[in-house]
C-alpha cells in the first residue's frame, strides 16, 4: 500500500455499529488523540445521524487539528462498499436501502470520506498497527454476533469486482446444514461460529445432556460467555460445544487457506474469549483438512488491538491510502 | 500488471504436463511464431529432460529470434512455485522431490526463467489474450483429469504467502464425502468435478440404474466423454451424473465468489465439453448458495483460447512482467 506522507495531518476514523458509532482522531502513527461515541439508533434518517455525528465530533476537530489539518474521514460500516462509498442494504442498521454515506459525510464535514465494511477496516488496522504488521497475506476473521472477514493478499485488501469480497461468514461449511436466522442459507459458517451460532449449539446440546451445567441457566442466559464459564468448570457438554464450533471453523479455515495461502489467520471478537476450548479444535480441524503442502505453516493469531480501537484505527488507515 | 516494452523481443513459453511438454516462441502480442512438444516421460533426471528440451528448442530460437532477442522463459508446471522457481513434489511428474526448475533452465538457456503452476499460467493467458481480457478480478477453474485454479484479484495472480495459493480443487465441498484417490482427503471438489471424479460418479450411478445406456459400455470406457454421449441421447442417468457434478461445482463456486467476488469465473478443460448438461446445474447451485448481494452478477465464461495454446501463452506472459 502506498501512503501519503502528511505527518501533521489527522484522520477521523469512524466505526458504525448496529447500536453505537465510535470515532477517533488518529495521527498517521496510529495514535488516537481523542475518541468518543454516539448511538447509531434514534435518528430518523441517515442525514439526521450525520448531523448528530457532526455536532458531537466538530468540537474535537477544532480542538485537536482544525479544519486545515483534517486529512479526511475513513469509515467502517456493515455492508460498506469501498468502490461506491455506499452502505448497501445493511440488515443491522436502522436506515433502509442504499445509503450514500461517503458523499453525505464529505458534504457535511468538507473533506473526502472513504467507506469500507467493518471487517475490512479491522484488517487494515491490524496490518498497519496490530498483529499483522508487515504481513502481505493474511485473513482476518471477526467472531462476534456475526462472522465477518477481511482478506489481504499481495498487501492489498481484496475488495473484488464490486467491493463485496470477503463474506466468509456466509460460505457454506455444511451443505443442507443449520438454517441461518437472517439469510435463510443452510449450513453457513456464521450459523455455527458466531456468538449467535454458539448459543444455538449450546441450547441444543444441553437439551441432549440433562446433566450438563448449562442446564443451570435460564434459556436467555445461554451464550458464548456462559458456555465458557461451564467449560472452565469442566462441563463436558460445554467443552463439546466449543469443539464442535472449532470443527466447523477449522474446516472452513482450511478451505480459506487453500484459496489464498495466507501467512496467518487473525481472530478477533468476543467469541475468542473462549480461548483454547475453541482454538485447539479449530487448529486441529484446519490442519486435518489441508493438503500436506499447507500444513503447519499458517499461524493462528489473536488480535493485538483493543477491540474498541481496532475499527477506528483501521478506518483511519483509509485516509492515508493514496 | 506492469509490462516491459520490448517489441522485438520473443518469450519462450513452456507448459510442462504429466505426459508431454509443449513450448512456443511468443511475441508480446501473444502471437505464437512456432511451437512444438517433447515427451515429459523417458528422461531419467530433470537435467536430462532439460537437455532434451534445449536440443529440441534451440534451433527454433536461432531461426526466429537468436539469443539476443530471447527475452526470457516462462514455464507452467504442476506445483510450480512462482516465488522459489521450484517444482515441489509434483505427484504427476516423473522426478521426485524438490526440482530447481527455474535455476536449471536459466543455466542451460542463458536467460531468466520464471515458473508458476499450470493453472496460474492458464489464467495469465486468458487475462492477457483470452476471455478475461481487461478483467481485474476473476477465477479460472480448469476441469481436466484434476481440478486446478488460478485466481486474479486487483489485476494480480494470488500466489499467497508461500506461492501455493489457488488450490481450489482441494477445498472440501462435502465434509466426510468421497475419498480422494491420491490425497486421501474426504469430499474435495476434485473428487467430484474432475474427469476422474465424473467417471467415478458415472460408474456408481450406472450400477444403481440397470436401464441406463451407460451400461452399454465396458467399465474402462466410462468417462466424461461417454457419459456426455449418453446424455445427448437423453439417458436420464447420464444427465443426472452431470447434474450432480454441477451441484458440487456450483456449491463450491458460490463459496469462491463470497471469498473474492470475481467479475467472472472462467471454465477450461476437457470436462466443459459436456456443455449445458454441466453448466446449467452449476449456475443454478452457485446462485442458490450465494448471498443476495452476489446473485446474478458473476459471469460463467468458457475459455477462448485453444486448449493447446493457453498454457504456452500464459507462461510467456511471465516473461513480460516487470
Amino acid at each position: 500500500m502506498t501512503l501519503l506522507n502528511l505527518s501533521n495531518q489527522i484522520a477521523l476514523g469512524i466505526d458504525v455499529g448496529g447500536t453505537s458509532t465510535k470515532f477517533g482522531l488518529v495521527n498517521h502513527r496510529g495514535e488516537i488523540l481523542t475518541k468518543g461515541s454516539i448511538k447509531t439508533t434514534g435518528h430518523a434518517t441517515i442525514e439526521d445521524f450525520i448531523d448528530a455525528l457532526y455536532t458531537t465530533i466538530n468540537p474535537s476537530i477544532q480542538k485537536f487539528c482544525g479544519n486545515n489539518n483534517l486529512a479526511g474521514i475513513g469509515m467502517g460500516a456493515p455492508n460498506g462498499n469501498y468502490y461506491t462509498g455506499r452502505v448497501e442494504y445493511a440488515p443491522n442498521l436502522p436506515w433502509k436501502g442504499n445509503l450514500e454515506l461517503a458523499q453525505l459525510m464529505s458534504q457535511k464535514f468538507g473533506v473526502t470520506c472513504k467507506v469500507t465494511n467493518d471487517a475490512n477496516a479491522a484488517a487494515l488496522g491490524e496490518m498497519m498497527f496490530g498483529a499483522a504488521r508487515g504481513m502481505k497475506d493474511f485473513i482476518m476473521i471477526t467472531l462476534g454476533t456475526g462472522v465477518g472477514s477481511g482478506i489481504v493478499s499481495n498487501g492489498q485488501i481484496i475488495y473484488g469486482h464490486d467491493g463485496f469480497a470477503g463474506e466468509l461468514g456466509h460460505t457454506i461449511v455444511k451443505p443442507n446444514g443449520r438454517k441461518h436466522w437472517s439469510t435463510g442459507s443452510e449450513g453457513c459458517l456464521e450459523s455455527y461460529a458466531s456468538a449467535t451460532g454458539i448459543a444455538i449449539t449450546a441450547k441444543k446440546m444441553r437439551a441432549e445432556f440433562p446433566n450438563s451445567m448449562l442446564n443451570d441457566y435460564p434459556e436467555e442466559e445461554i451464550n458464548s460467555r456462559t458456555t465458557h464459564e461451564c467449560a472452565k468448570k469442566g462441563d463436558p457438554t460445554a467443552i463439546e460445544v466449543f469443539r464442535y464450533t472449532g470443527q466447523k471453523l477449522g474446516e472452513a479455515m482450511a478451505n480459506f487457506v487453500m484459496f489464498s495461502s495466507p501467512e496467518a489467520i487473525l481472530l478477533f471478537g468476543g467469541v475468542i474469549q473462549a480461548g483454547d476450548f475453541l482454538l485447539k479444535p479449530t487448529k486441529l480441524y484446519m490442519e486435518r483438512n489441508l493438503l500436506p503442502i499447507f500444513r503447519n505453516k499458517v499461524k493462528l493469531v489473536l488480535s493485538e488491538l483493543e477491540e474498541a480501537d481496532s475499527a477506528i484505527l483501521g478506518a483511519s488507515v483509509l485516509v492515508w491510502e493514496k
